[in-house]
């Protein structure tokens, strides 16, 4: 089942001949989750293949336009296609303002109700849960309220050994329980492992969003180990003082984290458009963490289940 | 000298594949005019090669999102480029609270000056002149407040033969004169009409742009004649009652105008997403308006000087 990112935008505030700004999509086991939403995302989702009636939730990590500008076009679009699914919104606190502002002729109302859920930015805390998921807020550091996004998995239960119900004759209303991951004693009072009974179920996955963000080692111990960990590139290290003053992280910046967090893969982004060419940020990136590969627009990134 | 226009999005109000929505920039004598502003246009102006620096005049028909979601992006890259021009928009009322909504964590403000013009779009009347160009509105039909816009080209002065200056031996100061088409009198009495002494003048140019709007005969009048006439069609006549019911056009409606105004040549566009082909716009206008073209994202139409 999937655990897929894939990249709709890649730019930084501006975007940049091919590079579009920031909006990237989750698929997890076919629910999509939609992660910042530039100017454009509704284009990029249909040049990208990607299913936008099956977005019923949307991440915004901040209120600057290169992450927001392409809601109001996405929602109208949601509207012109008679969508009747609620859509939750999750940001800091003023988005529902700004985009209520832009609809002064909006006559019925679009078919579908849009509930926004403000957050608390400075807080590392769980915002949605369904079956499937969590997902976490990420507290970052970038001059106004931000937050990045932990999306984890959730365990399956344990499978249970179909050869191990006939041999010891287990009870169908016991089996609930076993896959739970409970031990089994039969009728005479022996129990069995359930090691013995089950298989483990494939371990879970997880990806972490976080941008726009300066240098932030706070997030380390909410990152560690994560499969795949987006984390903004938008300058060079020759550029360290543009990045401190703008609040954002170099590409050396993004691998120290990687490897601080001891995460599985690195994927990088935002580049600012003052760079045409972006393999520097990776070089840059890998000679700290060598697992890193470029975010690029329509760049998909498979978590694999069996790794 | 050049009077061009480039289509930036030819969609209805939603993105069709590589179709985006409303925005055309007229080049005129090397002056850009950008004529509304839907989500994604400063991407297209990358796509197509237009310089967006060149642009200080932005004239919106309506506040519809289709026709304005570009603009948050757009003034954004303005100010990440450091543009010092003023900009002028000239719109509907209600744009500029849109828009500063949009901005809660601007800082030291953009490094221009954006001015708003607030229109009337009941009357029609001149909203921009310079020594190059006349702007007009053109009234039209369609729910809410909205206007084209009529883009007509100044004449330059007659040119004078430089021969007969020699030839009548007519004094420098009296030559400006001439230009603007007085006749000459010499020492002696003689008058030499001007049709001698000069040559006219290239002829004016005109474009009018008419999205969005119901059919509306009353625009006749004002685009009678004009070189290049934009009308909208986002429907074909088999969709009369929904062209109707949403306050736009077939596309034998804007052949019909462009018939009955006499116009030069005809580009339609606005297309709805329900036409994934749009040959058949094309089929239907050319039944009344034969020198009919369609509308495309990146086609460009030159008015020829000489014509």
């Amino acid at each position: 089942m999937k655990f897929e990112l894939t990249i709709l935008g890649s730019s930084g505030a501006m975007p940049f001949k091919d590079r579009y700004m920031t909006a990237h999509v989750l698929n997890i086991r076919e629910q999509l989750f939609l992660i910042d939403c530039g100017e454009g995302t509704q284009m990029r989702m249909s040049r990208f293949r990607v299913r936008r009636g099956k977005i019923n939730h949307i991440f915004i990590s901040h209120l600057h336009g290169d992450h927001i500008f392409g809601l109001p076009g996405l929602l109208t679009s949601f509207g012109m296609n008679l969508r009747t699914e609620n859509l939750y919104i999750y940001s800091p606190p003023g988005l529902k303002q700004m985009i209520d502002g832009l609809f002064p002729y909006e006559g019925k109302g679009p078919s579908f109700e849009i509930i926004y859920r403000e957050l608390d930015t400075t807080v590392h805390q769980m915002v949605f849960e369904n079956e499937d998921v969590e997902v976490w807020t990420i507290p970052l550091s970038h001059g106004i309220p931000c937050n990045g996004y932990l999306f984890k998995e959730k365990p399956k239960q344990r499978k249970m050994l179909k050869e191990k119900i006939k041999e010891y004759n287990i009870p169908f209303q016991d089996i609930a329980g076993i896959k739970e991951g409970n031990d089994w004693t039969d009728a005479n009072g022996n129990m069995i492992p359930n090691s013995e009974l089950t298989t483990a179920p494939p371990p879970v996955r997880s990806y972490a969003f976080c941008s726009d963000t300066a240098y932030k080692e706070d997030i380390v111990p909410i990152i560690e180990g994560v499969d795949l960990l987006y984390h903004e590139a938008t300058f060079l290290e020759e550029a360290i003082d543009k990045a401190i003053a703008t609040n954002h992280s170099t590409a050396l910046q993004a691998g120290r984290i990687a490897s601080k967090a001891n995460v599985r893969q690195l994927v990088i982004g935002h580049y600012s458009a003052r760079y045409e060419e972006i393999n520097g940020h990776l070089e840059e990136a890998r000679t700290v963490f060598p697992n890193t590969h470029l975010g690029t627009d329509g760049a998909v990134f498979d978590v694999e289940r069996n790794r």
